[in-house]
């Protein structure tokens, strides 16, 4: 009987590598680059949407189990038959555990950074620090205080509270139906010193065994943990390398752009080749040139789906943005950008979106979200070709220049 | 030459009448209901949206000259090649004069009626009556002030103070590239006394008449209104009638159910038979019955998309309302409305959609409203069918009743 779940490199570039995943839902090309459903739904987009991006339509999404946990709940979406189904979308689907959020509430809020901020509903989490104490391993805020067994962590909607220990995110994420799960770990804030960031992974592993542990397939990833410590970075990989992970997450890499550099250069050498590796929540364009370069195949992020509510859409200019609130758009009858192929630009122009966003028109948001997403997925294509044909490094350049013309 | 513009009665079942509208962009079977674009846009949908409802596709729809007026403006939007074009749109359109808006900014706040309320953003324009003396023929709000040269009002968006005299009313109505267009009126409000409403019914005429000599194409509407007033309402019948209007606007009509009906049953004498008859603004499923039945061919109404936004779906139950947010579809399967054949229902569960409006995801609004346009253009193909087979009154009665059920 063949593998449910695997991977293999079909063609490499220096340490760049295209593979293919094979799931349940059907395969992956990677890189991939994963548009986020936190809610189960990639906002503003439904499946066709999707679909009608034709070859370029994206192969797996993210979704949020902390929020789907919170609401409608995994014995909601169970009875539902599975997040599949429930959303009405066929192909992959990969849950996180639910810890970024989790402790995004925690230190987060305390360290000013991972903060749960919803740009379009402008609605903010407001944590308060209560203790913090991290000699002691017990670190207390409004929303969430951690131990041994697991996180407790206060639910943004209802103020309800809730364990949240590694068997119970397996056994969320399993409910969901996700092809592939991820280890609970705690996301250490860049702000934390070397002695809570060693002993934070080191719980972390133990969390993540359990996970292990509890988990029915052999679908789950691991996940990389250490702050910017390079020696616990590679005790981390080794771990998670050596376990019996199918993939391996690396977590907490959202720090400088410098140091996330560093960080992949640190652990490339302990990678299992045979695992997928996922960069979690990366990211923009140029960092994903940077892992890429540094042999990771899976990435994703809300930055595509965000800025587009916010009428940025991404173009081969400047910083790789187009912002059609400008007045300069009023009356440009051309297509977000010339020669995409995306719904959106062969069927409206500069001009209408711009009135759309100015009008504060719903429409605006999911043309703008078809577009770049459609630009995600023509990117990573490009990168596969590239690595394929061994032209990986002179891609990159070509897009770098852009991004500084 | 064959003319441009034509009405022609198809069938008749007592007053009720299957008509046949001919545009330069198409053809149009009447009774028909037109979704309303408020702003360029029928709220969350886009073109395809519609052209899916394939059979049941609208057929025409309405535009908002105050709206687009003000933003992104007519001049911008002739640039751009007209309305059709702009929001790429190729079916009928019909603008309405933007007096109503106008008129709701002055009147209508003073009198607590015909408030500007967007329900989504759940923002209100405020106006602050200064000066009101109906005998002067000159009433001050702080949005707006009527003289005989025309309304002069002032913006809801940013107070800039515009005077709107009927020919800018049609110039704007005209850049905008409409196939139908309204001549200005004053919408008064049913709470007028009777020598201000036959003053203010008058000084209509007179606008109406301007409106007409100002149009280049005999593609206009004029406009009944005379309020509660049986002979106001009379005479106003045979103005529009009598002169050379395409077609008979009955406006104002937005009072109660009763005295509407008595309203459409005084006119009906009336109205010249050859010309198509819109109740502005009109309506409601039981509305639309009433309106039909007195022999009126066009509706236009927000209500079907408006309260798609606040989560109440169109169905034959009671109320003709399905209210998603109630927790009791939590574990609904079920779609909307079993049989119906619009793309939300073929796609997605109550289930589903229920979380969506709780989690107030943006793809809610658009797979709810597509369900209710597609609502009231099957309710409409029903009504004509029905005129066509001489069972209108059967199908009234068995609607009505499930109203009530």
């Amino acid at each position: 009987m063949a593998k449910k779940f695997c991977f293999e490199t079909v063609a490499t570039d220096k340490k760049a590598r295209v593979g293919k995943l094979v799931t349940p839902h059907g395969e992956v090309e990677t890189p991939v680059f994963l548009p986020v459903g936190t809610q189960a739904s990639i906002k503003s987009l439904d499946r066709r949407d999707l679909e009608d991006m034709g070859e370029t339509e994206p192969q797996m999404i993210l979704a949020n189990t902390y929020h789907l946990y919170l609401r409608p709940g995994a014995d909601t979406v169970a009875k539902m038959g599975g997040l599949h189904k429930f959303m009405n979308w066929d192909r992959p689907i990969l849950t996180d555990s639910g810890g970024f959020q989790v402790f995004s509430l925690g230190f987060g809020i305390e360290h000013q950074v991972g903060k749960m901020v919803d740009l379009f509903s402008k609605s903010m989490v407001l944590g308060e620090a209560v203790a913090v104490d991290p000699k002691e391993l017990v670190v207390r805020t409004k929303l969430c205080k951690i131990e041994e067994d697991g996180p407790t962590f206060q639910s943004h909607i209802d103020g309800s509270v809730h364990f949240f220990p590694p068997e119970i995110s397996v056994e969320t994420q399993e409910k969901l139906g996700a092809d592939f799960i991820v280890a609970l770990d705690e996301c250490t804030s860049p702000l934390h010193d070397y002695d809570y960031t060693k002993t934070s992974m080191e719980r972390s592993h133990r969390w993540e065994v359990r996970s292990l542990k509890a988990a029915k397939q052999r679908n789950m990833f691991g996940v990389i943990q250490g702050g910017p410590f390079e020696d616990l970075r590679v005790k981390s990989a080794k771990f998670v390398s050596e376990n019996d992970f199918f993939g391996i997450g690396i977590g907490g890499a959202l720090v400088s752009k410098e140091k996330m550099r560093e960080i992949l250069d640190w652990i490339y050498p302990h990678l299992s080749p045979q695992k997928p590796r996922h960069l979690l929540g990366i990211g923009t364009i140029d960092d994903i040139f940077t892992g890429v370069e540094r042999g990771v195949d899976i990435f994703d992020c809300v930055h595509p789906t965000r800025i587009a509510r916010m009428g940025w859409l991404l173009t081969k200019t400047k910083n790789f943005t187009l912002d059609l609130n400008k007045v300069a758009y009023r009356l440009d009858s051309g297509p977000i950008e010339e020669g995409c192929g995306c719904y959106t630009c062969q069927h409206y122009t500069r001009a209408y979106l711009h009135h759309l966003f100015r009008a504060r028109e719903l429409l605006a948001y999911r043309l703008a979200t078809i577009h770049n997403v459609y630009f995600m997925m023509s990117l990573m294509k490009d990168i596969r070709r590239a690595i394929a044909e061994k032209r990986f490094a002179k891609l990159k350049e070509n897009w770098l220049k852009l991004m500084q013309s």
